[in-house]
């Protein structure tokens, strides 16, 4: 597998490493993956996490147990396992698939080492793509929110919404950007703060219920999210809090973007409610939960709700961005069935 | 003064105790109050907490200074550093004026402890006339969202808000309580389950965040806050995040109700734009902030918003549960002018 080289994961000296991105912002540590068990955990653990760079991370470690041998049995196994590991990410499905879609044309394992290496490389250029598209939505002087991670912390790339933000940053606009924190893991706060510095953009971290009193203020003039599943019809899953930014969005006239991958449209995914939600764990509502450090601040034994997502329907969406270019929701099925 | 008790305050076999909420819900510490410095001290740092409790407690103290033989010039400065021990608080200098006029109308000092012990038990009455009011609005099955904490901590009663909800819970009707964790300073999560568990009453903790997909799915009926300061047309202040629900329940037709005090409604304030937002430390957005445990979990120079309270305009309020009754917002000039 040849060399590739991104912002949390790369291929280098025939080895394969990943950002751990659970110690972020405290540790900056690579690890290396030495099989697809690893990946899979590191996957389940969020330390490889964001829809794109799961699918990629997940394609890079199936090639790599290629390369260390596995035969079509092993690497059968090690495909479902991987797909297993985060299921509403489509794009985990999609890498994983397209790479044994590939080995059974020719019954070649190569064949998957090479799909890793594309995909790879096509996330490179979808990013920029998109990039590119977005950065006639934005105008200096924007203010802009975003939730989440959306960067090259979850992408090979520059990254999608936040990518779309840092080029046009890189290109001249002067932009100021609101960081949701994103409880319960805190994304924005460890993460989207992290990219935003190291990119020198200039940023306002805020906790998730601020965002409504600085729209109101009319402190926010646009927002752009990521996205993990599209529907056909427009409808979107993507971090939990985003439907919540969707209304206060609409509520207060200001566009509010979608910037993702064409891999991110599902196209048999016909509307929202077809999208199934993961609930995750109560420790992560009950307090404070990472590889790194623990805290726990209510009851123990407290109740608690935590779906991964939430679903945005269509008629909040000003328009998706695409690396194809941008579309109303109505217009997905056009370009998509 | 008398025995007084209450769920965070005390005042028993002549010595006055305050149960220190800042190591809440981890510990259950009453501390004893030898001195109106140790008062002020235990107000700003957020062990005694809540608006009403701030004042009583205040007041209480100074009471127990005057049993104590302190003097006129020592009364009179005690009450000044009370008073300046947290500066934004109506409630505070509320109570501590009514005892001062009440010694100078015949220089006598037992005045001082009888308006406290009066201020004690009106609050009582408050919250039980609240608690009747608010019972009607809510009907057996209903999933009622609160935010920040209302309850027995910040009154010497069963709450505001949070108090209509217990009340009503332990008149026979079947309730389930959403609770909102409420960044930063976390009031939902470490006190108001801590609450609600003691009494019983089901319910389920949630990020900020999640508010809205809930109610989309239909799992919210009711949302009741309380509030920090009522202006006479209506709009009203409360801990931030309070707007965000309100243009969420407004969106998704569901009645929001603001329970609160006579004395929270200000009618020196006629509009929510005359109100001033106190803006707190970074560090409680950049990672969580309490006497007992802190963490940091963003960047260390990560430049933040935090302001304590957001205002609400009277269009998202359906109607305010006063002691004096349910009144809509329009309808609070003519019983307070």
């Amino acid at each position: 597998m040849k060399t590739l080289l991104s912002t949390a994961l790369k291929h280098i000296d025939g080895k394969l490493y990943i950002l751990n991105q659970a110690h972020l912002p405290w540790q900056e540590e690579w690890i290396e993956c030495h099989s697809p068990e690893q990946m899979a955990d590191s996957i389940s653990r969020l330390q490889v996490r964001g829809a794109p760079l799961i699918g990629i991370s997940a394609a890079l470690s199936l090639a790599k147990y290629v390369e260390q041998g596995a035969n079509e049995k092993e690497i059968y196994r090690a495909a479902e396992l991987l797909k297993s590991a985060r299921p509403t990410a489509i794009n985990l499905a999609y890498c994983i698939q397209k790479q044994i879609k590939a080995y059974e044309e020719q019954k070649d394992l190569q064949r998957i080492i090479k799909v890793a290496e594309d995909l790879f490389e096509e996330d490179q250029k979808l990013c920029k793509d998109i990039a590119n598209h977005g950065f006639d939505l934005l105008e200096s002087g924007d203010s802009v929110l975003t939730h989440c991670n959306t960067g090259g912390l979850v992408t090979t790339g520059i990254g999608t919404a936040l990518g779309i933000i840092i080029h046009a940053h890189n290109h001249g606009k002067k932009l100021h950007v609101y960081v949701d924190e994103t409880r319960p893991l805190l994304q924005g706060a460890r993460l989207t703060t992290w990219e935003l510095k190291k990119a020198g953009v200039p940023y306002t971290l805020i906790c998730d219920n601020m965002a409504a009193s600085l729209m109101r203020d009319k402190k926010i003039q646009k927002v752009i999210v990521g996205a993990d599943r599209i529907a056909i019809n427009g409808d979107f899953a993507n971090k939990i809090g985003t439907y919540s930014v969707a209304v206060l969005a609409k509520h207060h006239n200001i566009p509010f973007y979608v910037a993702a991958p064409y891999t991110t449209v599902d196209p048999n995914c016909l509307q929202g409610s077809d999208i199934i939600i993961e609930q995750r764990n109560a420790e992560e509502v009950k307090g404070f939960v990472s590889d790194y450090q623990n805290l726990l601040w209510s009851c123990e034994d407290a109740l608690v709700y935590n779906p991964a997502f939430d679903v945005t329907p269509k008629e909040f969406v000003t328009a998706f961005i695409i690396d194809k270019g941008i579309l109303k929701p109505d217009d997905l099925r056009y370009q998509f069935l």
